[in-house]
């Protein structure tokens, strides 16, 4: 029995569009461009890598080209095209020198502490270009923080002589690249480090990092899903649908599938409404979508809305504080608004508030199943209208939680393309000595072939944040810009959305046709 | 902002394959072909249809084609390529003469019986050409059963002057359309009704219907998102995920899915195991990959497990017998087995059994959250087992619905080419004076070119059933068939994917490319 799909086949096969500068990789050299100083509370973190400047690839004539031993990792969630950026980057090293070699550690950063890697060959590699997941090496959520874990670290790559590592990861991963490429130097070792920017909730990003890698597929994903859903919906005018979207942060997933779907509503954590608020307009939406004669719709929920509700917050904080509170003695503890606010929740949920801790005794606020309480508190306020005479429809609803199916789905041709050039960038990066860099590829709402190759100081994204009482250099997530062109266009839209069905199907990821079927790009880069 | 995405617009352009007998449709005659009689006992409820033969069309010289006026419905859940069983109706009777028309009852029989309807114009039809859903016309689940709903849908056909009447539905619809028929003989009404198999459960099917519309594009969105999931599950090596599938009465959704995508187990409700051995099963399954390394695992179940689980069965039954039933009382009712059996599950399971009733007084067993109530018995089991020292492993599991997402998605090529020649079918069968028949099309795995077009009268599919008491007409729900080729093969197979990890990913469907990947047909066909 074959366990390959032919699609699978197929799309090994696929050859990613480039960026016209990677025609030639013999001719063309890193120029530096002048960029702003990073934040100067950095500066002592950062005493090696501090004042690097940017770099952009550009025509020219380069020296020649070198064996190199270069490490690859992938660090958190799966995200579509990571595959293409270890065939990018392996393709291009080999193009450099037929003696180069591509090691990829196992399951994560934990393989750099552990030692835990394989050899990658054209062999090993072959089957899994173009594809989704993270499998040829697996991935994991170890950080390299401590100091024995540095040091762990910095012995693997000795003991296997790397002129380079390449963590693909998000922003705390790129956080840790920025950590270890300053460690390696202030060790004396030799080893690069680069940054490729990944993840599917497109919290990363800046006016270098336009998108991470992942975030289109998995959008097109969730958005073929949510069509698919709406477009049910409408035919057996039945239901309505709360899809929750994967994305903990931020909202930008909603914002992108709301963009190519067209939902009777989308939430968007960013605009911080009140529970109540929130409530109170789905409630409205039910009872004039009702009074249209229309007893079902589709509602987007970001995973992450419950941490941008002001109240909600304000609570976990109090809550957090008192880890072994019990339900009895929660009248007490809580005053005015915060009281009335929890006691207006269902039980189900201020039982979740209250017992589900983590380890550190703290709300697990991702537990928290945001869909069904905004359903129960929907229902609640719509029996209130009924028995007030001003609801005459029904409201059954469905919920739905959108998120496994889409990180490790087969790269759309954006991801794949992106990726495939990520990779190179990265080898490049490595070839011309530059660390503690992450990849910028930039002008990405072009074709490929007008893509601008950049190398920027990874320290130049950060900022310092307070995390457990420690000051800590982190990469600042990027939040929905509520001033953003893509934002912009949903509010002027949704209204139109509300009412009048305009549901919008993308259907599914094709690859092969038009290119401007298959190349298109995420509506939140327009 | 445009509501209409690429894809969407692309594809209203696509052409179905035909069937070679189509491609003149003057040039064909309906053969008669003896078929064995129906079961003897039907005879008192369908005199006038009883005795009827099957036709099988052929190539011949046909009478000259009149102007036709023909209703259709939309009836029960969603399928994909519903809207070109309709566009192939239309564009043939439009081709029989100019002056035909094509009516759509709207949002299902309830349609018929109100006399809710809207003329279908090519502008009206053009729009959902190779489209998902049942929108243009919508659907519902009313049945035309009771005397007087009866006598209105005889009303409305005869108001219309409807020359014939196609019922778009499952087994209950498709006898509907059986009863439809009879009565309009009976009330020499000259009306034809002719039953279109639809469903994606896949469950209405018999030597004459070798598939049922709209199973091989949920099958195959089902399978892109297990596929995707999957690829998840090794990358991260983190969770087993428990998929259910949506599907009732049989598994066969779960088979093909399966045979699509190698997870580690699927379960076969036919197989009738019991919860133990389920539960077993499963327990064994996690302990031998956990031996491997591996702590993560795909596990399919078909959303009508449970209702094949011989204990459950049972003691449904027994509850259902007594509504009222307290919980402090049910140890008193239960007696052996079955008290020890109740005893056994967790208690969110037992109120589920208890509380969750239906109008009747009935336990509303789709709301039993199987996939939830095996991961908590597996849960159970195998920290008994940690604690006999019997299992190392760590078990951490992630539930899934995959359900609505596959009905109303966009019909695969299989779907849009085979509805097309449906609609057709039921356009001819009408002209012919056929009534009582359900359009078959055989030969199915073969190109559509090969198919071979039926009309096969539906008493011929009925058998008598105990419904409430009373014997009633009905198409048996078709079971998974134990000793079908598809299920040897999966049964051969499914050793080898237990451990090590062999998933298949099939991708998103694609409509553009090579015949062998567009035109791919369901496995359970082969």
């Amino acid at each position: 029995m074959d366990n390959t799909s032919l699609l699978q086949k197929k799309r090994t096969a696929y050859q990613p569009s480039l960026p016209s500068i990677l025609n030639d990789l013999n001719h063309i050299i890193f120029k530096p461009v002048p960029i702003k100083e990073p934040l100067p509370s950095l500066k002592p973190l950062f005493p090696k890598t501090f004042h690097q400047k940017a770099y952009s690839l550009e025509k020219g004539s380069s020296t020649e080209k070198k064996s190199l031993k270069i490490g690859v990792v992938f660090s958190g969630g799966q995200a579509a095209g990571g595959h293409n950026v270890i065939a990018g980057l392996f393709d291009a090293v080999k193009l450099f020198h037929s003696n180069s070699q591509i090691i990829g550690f196992l399951d994560g950063p934990g393989g750099i502490i552990q030692n835990q890697w394989v050899e990658l060959s054209e062999k090993k590699i072959a089957p899994y270009r173009n594809q989704g997941g993270f499998d040829l090496i697996g991935s994991g959520r170890t950080k390299i923080e401590t100091a024995d874990q540095l040091a762990s670290s910095l012995k693997t790559v000795q003991e296997h002589g790397l002129g380079g590592l390449v963590i693909i990861g998000g922003d705390d991963s790129n956080t840790n690249a920025a950590i270890l490429a300053e460690y390696f130097l202030e060790k004396g070792c030799g080893c690069k480090v680069i940054g490729v920017p990944k993840t599917i909730d497109g919290d990363l990003r800046s006016k270098e990092i336009e998108i991470s890698f992942g975030f289109d597929t998995a959008c097109k994903i969730y958005s073929e899903i949510i069509g698919n859903i709406a477009r049910d919906a409408l035919s057996a005018k039945k239901y309505y649908h709360f899809i929750k979207l994967m994305g903990r942060s931020a909202s930008h997933v909603s914002l992108e599938c709301a963009l190519a779907t067209h939902p009777n509503l989308a939430l968007i954590g960013e605009e911080k409404k009140s529970l109540s608020e929130i409530v109170k307009e789905i409630a409205d939406l039910v009872c004039r979508r009702a009074e249209a004669g229309k007893n079902y719709g589709i509602v987007l929920i970001p995973e992450g809305l419950i941490e941008f509700i002001p109240e909600m917050k304000e609570l976990i904080a109090v809550l957090n504080q008192a880890a072994t509170l019990q339900m009895e003695d929660v009248e007490k503890h809580l005053k005015g608004e915060q009281k009335a606010f929890f006691a207006s929740l269902p039980e189900k949920f201020k039982k979740q508030l209250l017992l589900d801790r983590d380890p550190h005794g703290n709300i697990q606020v991702s537990q928290i199943e945001t869909e069904q309480l905004l359903m129960e508190l929907v229902k609640k306020e719509l029996k209130k209208r009924t028995e007030a005479k001003a609801f005459k429809g029904k409201f059954s609803a469905q919920e739905h939680f959108v998120g496994y199916e889409g990180r490790a789905g087969m790269p759309s041709n954006f991801d794949a393309n992106y990726c495939y050039a990520l990779g190179t960038l990265a080898a490049l990066s490595v070839h011309n000595g530059l660390t503690g860099m992450i990849c910028s590829i930039q002008n990405l709402k072009r074709p490929p072939q007008e893509w601008r190759l950049m190398a920027v100081p990874i320290v130049h994204l950060m900022h310092l944040e307070t995390r457990l009482g420690k000051e800590k250099p982190v990469i600042q997530k990027a939040l929905v810009d509520l001033k953003s062109e893509a934002f912009l266009v949903f509010a002027k839209a949704r209204k139109s959305w509300e009412i009048d069905d305009s549901y919008r199907y993308p259907g599914p990821i094709q690859f092969f046709g038009d290119l401007d079927l298959t190349d298109s790009v995420p509506f939140s880069l327009k």
